[in-house]
């Protein structure tokens, strides 16, 4: 229970016997969602303990409360890649320049984010090193070394490593900063059909993460030729919505690469035929800015709000001792309940500290967002029960003992679900469909997330893009869904009225 | 088995219906361990598909074979530390100078080896940016803010992630690399014995990590005031040797910091009286450089040979068609061989590839160290039973199909034993006691590992490192065991002629 308390407050500085019980109140987030959501956002990540800021501008301390996620994620998705025969490896950090500039697309997206090392101890280097803003120059070459014939393929390889893209703008825990963790997979097909159906194979498992595991409902589709990886062919992701905000963001890509790194870096195979042919190339990713994600989505005014899959505390077990009471039978009641969840396979602890009042415990594990708080007082104790609080909802439930483990199975599920479907209630009221440019242009200023009907021309979007300018930035496409609406006959482009291709998402983005 | 197979070689590239069949002769090590070690360490690490070079000098890349070995230890590793109670976070990559520069010793010991940020993108960094060599000054300043009360005690945390250390002198894979990966784990305690405590659970986790995953017998004991973590109070390790070279290796440290981080970084809590104290703090930390050591210390003039315990391949079933055989039936029996082992938890694969002959599958599978190969011909399909060679010593055993799990399991736990078996009769063989200064200088020669009696003074030691500088490098102190042999009373320090105070082990090292 120690290092779950870190919160500087007088009362845990208290020697004497009897400590100064802290109120409630002090504990409460002083930022609301709905009013304040930037600095309320900054507040949750730190005062639930996720989140420190670091003396380096847009660097942060992922403290564990943060880092259970990111394993339990890891654990589903390295599970999930090998039996798709993907291996793990480790590639250096740095990358020389000559490497990094061999793409010229590529590296003109990164370059300017690019952190270079120009010294070691008091010498200056002969050459700077980059420090690797993703991995695809750092690789390929080897890719080119090791692939020679088709037996060599599939090439499939994976790394969990940190990245740095030294943004300027908006540093934002989780979502934008300079380092952040991330797995990068890059492979090498034969045939484009072997490539293409990885990507979305891939994908997949990335709406998995946010859906089974975050409880956040994301739209699948492909990107616009403007918002593609930079020198790839194509590029699918998941996105999700910040209704606070009104603006999408990009959950995780999967980009088919195509052969266009194959021919800079000249990853070249024999066919079964004894013919020179280059390889069809994919690379996909997701990041930590996932927890990120989650926190905007579910987290509420008292705080984080976890989904259960998650978190890395599902139940949190506070004994509720009054005066004339028991204390020592309500807290071998607490120990018991522990034991009884932990053994079934659930993430449960008790707070038997002395020094905090049950009602600031309820606050504590509220604000770190811990899905279901089980009390056990007096009266539970006597009718053999104990009573469970949702996080989500405040829903309160007697639970006789002796169903504790299904009944607590049952409303964990139903935490998940309901959050799932809350936020999905939540984005879905944001969608909003339009066909001209004023409807457009009514539903960008109402922060909607905005589907309309398409020309698919690049000009168009960076024309969207500069007559939306402004200080809440420029409106972009965010996908245009693999689940596409039907679009009648003669239906034209919101913003060009040439005839439209396709139904695409639209709005601000982070 | 297509990413088992990348060597570059003409036949891979091969397009016709009748492959050239590879001769096995073309796939030995050009050097021998006991003739050329270095140029035969880096050729197995290369030819074993672990290692591949990289175009930064001092960087190497880790390939599945080697990340799997480390992900193994990884897994093992974590768990222990969890039951532990202690904590994964992850902390910035980077470090302002500033904090970097607070403890003085610390920074002495890692200055020079510093890479530094200076740009991003063409602009400059107003404020140069160091990348961590270790995490002491990164962390320490938050321990400082977290840790108020003695309830915040202990606060236990680790982090698996990369360093940067840029040295200059003899870069080797694994073993001396200017980027590693590591755990390093920090934790802070209210009291001298809790710290003292933890340093040696976590050493006898080390202890496991070589001895029970890797077989390698090392030696546990305390580090000199010279060889000690730089700004810490008292360093224990576990030390290794490696034969070939005379050399010692250190293979994991576990650091009592003592109270000297806490003062500089301001670390203090109120006890339960209210007093104002400081906290003890321990670091500890093991690296890739343990697949080296592996490396190093099991393989042969065939290759690499892996500990089944770390093997990511226990198992390659190899069919051995002849001309008139039922080759399908052969398949199927390796096909089924390979599924009773896979279903009885073992790692199993078969290489069914029609381009290389059984003789060429035997030698790269024995380059790449599997621990057991099982062959099938067609009299073993008539006898029902499969041939297993072991790849330590190249026994054969026939089996039959019935006791096949059990005969397996048998014989790598086998292979087990025996590695360890061999490997700590080597060491042992190394291990010479000497007590005058000429007994010394000539087990130094003969590259041994020196049991002397000493007087534990600083100076002497220095003094031998003077007296010792040469080419092979200076000899110091390894570790002083925490197994000590008698010590009878009047015994002289070997170098100094002063009272000796304890046992200490002596040599070069890496």
């Amino acid at each position: 229970m120690a290092d779950e308390a870190k919160k500087s407050n007088s009362n845990a500085k208290g020697g004497g016997k009897k400590k100064e019980v802290k109120k409630e109140t002090g504990l409460g987030l002083s930022n609301k969602k709905d009013d304040n959501f930037g600095e309320w956002y900054s507040e949750v990540v730190v005062s639930s303990e996720m989140i420190e800021y670091y003396d380096i501008s847009g660097c942060y301390i992922l403290r564990p409360w943060a880092m259970s996620i990111w394993e339990t994620m890891q654990t589903f998705f390295d599970a999930e890649i090998k039996k798709m025969k993907i291996k793990n490896c480790y590639f250096p950090l740095f990358v020389s320049p000559g490497v990094l500039q061999r793409e010229k697309d590529h590296i003109e997206g990164f370059a300017p984010e690019v952190a270079w090392v120009t010294k070691s101890g008091s010498t200056d280097l002969d050459v700077h090193i980059a420090i690797r803003p993703t991995s695809e120059t750092v690789m390929y070459p080897y890719y080119s070394k090791w692939i020679r014939g088709h037996r060599d393929l599939p090439l499939k390889l994976n790394q969990w490593c940190n990245v740095v893209r030294w943004e300027f703008s908006h540093p934002t825990p989780f979502i934008r900063s300079r380092e952040f963790l991330w797995q990068e997979g890059h492979t090498a097909f034969a045939t484009k059909d072997e490539a293409d159906a990885e990507v979305l194979e891939i994908l997949e498992l990335y709406r998995r993460i946010y859906e089974e595991f975050l409880a956040i409902p994301v739209i699948k589709g492909k990107k616009s030729e403007l918002e593609k990886f930079a020198g790839g062919l194509y590029t699918t992701s998941v996105e999700a919505f910040i209704p606070n905000t009104g603006r999408g963001i990009q959950g995780a890509t999967s980009h088919c690469l195509g052969q266009n790194f194959a021919k800079m870096f000249e990853i070249n195979f024999e066919n079964e035929k004894g013919e020179r042919q280059m390889v069809w190339q994919n690379s996909w990713a997701y990041s930590t800015r996932t927890i990120g994600v989650m926190v905007m989505v579910h987290g509420d005014d008292k705080g984080l709000v976890l989904p259960p899959k998650v978190a890395s505390l599902q139940v949190i077990v506070v004994p509720v001792p009054y005066k004339d009471a028991n204390t020592q039978a309500i807290f071998d009641a607490c120990s018991a309940t522990v034991n009884t969840l932990s053994e079934a396979g659930f993430r449960a602890e008790a707070d038997f500290r002395d020094n905090y009042s049950p009602g600031w415990k309820y606050s504590h594990w509220e604000m770190k967002g811990v899905p279901l708080r089980i009390e056990i007082g007096p009266k539970d104790l006597a009718n053999n029960q104990v009573r469970a609080v949702r996080r989500d909802n405040s829903a309160k439930v007697d639970i006789p003992m002796a169903n504790l483990v299904e009944k607590v199975k049952d409303m964990l599920d139903d935490i998940h679900q309901s959050l799932f479907d809350a936020a999905k209630k939540k984005r879905d009221a944001c969608v909003k469909v339009v066909k001209t440019w004023d409807e457009f242009m009514e539903a960008l200023n109402q922060k909607k997330m905005i589907l309309a009907p398409w020309c698919d021309e690049e000009e168009v979007e960076k024309d969207v893009k500069a007559r939306t300018k402004g200080e809440m930035g420029a409106a972009k496409t965010l996908c245009s869904p693999f689940d596409q609406p039907e679009l009648p006959e003669g239906t034209l482009c919101f913003a060009s009225g040439k005839p439209a291709k396709k139904w695409t998402y639209w709005g601000r983005s982070y």
